[in-house]
């Protein structure tokens, strides 16, 4: 078991191991006296896991109550979080209480966008049951709902009291599920190289899961610790999402989103080949871990339809983007380019 | 004019005085660089203010769109948050942007409460045009929409970057907007004593207007930089309000806030005498100042269905209830007492 310290407006511990769902009741009573809590998941992982979590909070003197919506992205909507926010009113729920997020990179941001808000801010806790969620989406305080307008529109920064990552739920995880989370996991082999990057490069095996996943928290902790509401900082966890957000988007996010991170990371090592940020060695390095890992898909997109979208990309400014660059495995930088060169490189 | 100064999460600075809405363009240029400012008004306020503040920003070199919605407290919903949103999306507001509040304290909720979730937060103005939001609800950054179920359930704690209140628009503010800022301006008088109670003591002159608003914000401004997220400290605020609040649920949100503040003003006073809390003498002067304000209204409501609302009050534990007691002009405390004993007090 791995217990990581995130110091940030809150400070909260990420707890990582195996068997941590029927434990989560005394995890969160460690922090907090009983009181109701509200466990927030969609129907997929209710089943799985509901009636655990229910019966370690219970046992530890806490009053649950659950709201289950619809599995996937079209439930993180405006409707769902004032359904959330009626369900938690009618409950007479109080700043005193409790949610928990039970579920993937959906339910989280969600739960936590409805925690951040409800009478201006009651506490929540994360249990991510995805590798993505695991190992991304649940640190770091980012909370959101989707606008029709872009995935993410709406939202805080606001952090949870507690991650409980329970890595026996990756075992029943569809093979796609795990590929999307370990889209994101790479970028943090690419960002920080070191051990990280020994542990999977040539393909991250099943034992060395834990450490790995507990190895990708502290890189995003040691970020978000820097730079909690991206004032600038960041943005460096932004490595491959120029390109992934318009993948995602011209896909009509059909690709989950690690997968078009991963190709984004494909294009960004080959842009900063051409450019010449990057040596061609590394550049060999970067696909290899890419392929090891069965991430070697390229972008099914036209570079024209691409630039296109990327040209409505908030980073852009005039006719140039900011994007983050790899210089090597272990260091990325911030690098301006215009519009037209980078449609250049784009196959 | 007066400047006062914020400290909390954002420092800001609240300038109160006359005239100020054709110079809020100067105001806002002065802490921001030109960008797009989305103007959020209701309609009566648009038809009075909404081509001069427009003018005033365009000056400066900033770009105005402005969304104007139905006005009253219907307005401050889940439904109208989101067509703002979508509003500041399809106009493709990015993180560098401001809103500004033109209106009274629902325009100002709700406004803030867009600002701190668009893009995870953007930077947002507030311009006051009624006493009620001029000297209490602009300021402390408290954001909110209602639900069914009671008002302000969903919002955050999110600071404006300015607070520009034209106390020339209270001109043309009806008699009862103006008893209803009043009533929350007395609670100051009694909180603070001194100053703001000389003022306003034998009823509030027109000519002592901006100097009574400026007291008031200064008394506000010190409670938020001691407990900006009502950890505690900021409930002091309340005085008066756990009344107020049972009053106005009753009335079905038909007697405006303020009055509904100043019932309650009377009772606590009654309460907090009968609990030997208070002496007559004070509890005279208490009286005195409601009266010479226009603010003698006793509550329309029978103490039974009075304490029915307030035993759902937040404050409520057990059979027991916290409230803020009046010890005397210029002090006030945190006391608990049995619902019982005050169902006995009330008439």
């Amino acid at each position: 078991m791995q217990r990581i310290k995130v110091k940030a407006s809150t400070n909260y511990e990420v707890v990582i191991g195996k068997d941590l769902l029927n434990k989560i009741g005394v995890e969160i009573r460690k922090i907090a006296e009983p009181c109701k809590v509200g466990i927030i998941t969609d129907n997929k992982v209710a089943g799985k896991y509901l009636e655990t979590v229910k019966n370690s909070l219970e046992k530890e003197g806490f009053t649950t109550y659950n709201f289950v919506f619809k599995n996937g992205e079209k439930s993180k909507t405006v409707e769902t979080f004032i359904k959330i926010q009626n369900f938690l009113a009618e409950n007479e729920f109080s700043r005193k209480d409790i949610l928990l997020a039970l579920g993937g990179g959906v339910v989280g941001d969600l739960t936590g966008f409805c925690a951040s808000t409800y009478m201006r801010g009651i506490r929540y806790v994360q249990a991510p049951t995805t590798l993505l969620a695991g190992i991304d989406s649940s640190v770091g305080g980012k909370t959101a709902i989707d606008l029709k307008a872009g995935k993410n529109l709406v939202g805080t920064f606001y952090q949870p009291i507690k991650v409980v990552f329970d890595i026996k739920t990756l075992d029943s995880l569809p093979e796609k599920e795990y590929l999307n989370g370990l889209g994101e996991g790479v970028k943090y082999a690419i960002m920080d190289g070191g051990e990280i990057y020994e542990l999977v490069k040539d393909g991250l095996s099943h034992a060395n899961l834990e450490k790995f996943c507990a190895l990708c928290v502290k890189s995003k902790k040691a970020v978000v610790e820097k730079d909690e509401k991206e004032g600038g900082y960041r943005k460096i966890l932004n490595l491959g999402h120029t390109f992934a957000h318009a993948i995602e988007k011209l896909s009509d996010y059909t690709i989950p989103h690690g997968r078009c991170v991963a190709m984004g990371l494909k294009i960004i090592a080959d842009v900063s080949l051409k450019q010449g940020w990057l040596s061609t060695a590394e550049s060999i390095l970067v696909e290899k871990l890419l392929k090891n890992n069965g991430l070697m898909t390229p972008s099914p997109f036209e570079k024209k339809d691409m630039i296109e979208v990327m040209r409505r990309d908030k980073k852009v400014s005039g006719d140039k983007i900011t994007i983050v660059s790899i210089a090597k495995i272990g260091k990325c930088e911030f690098k301006e380019i215009k519009l037209d060169q980078l449609k250049k490189y784009l196959r």
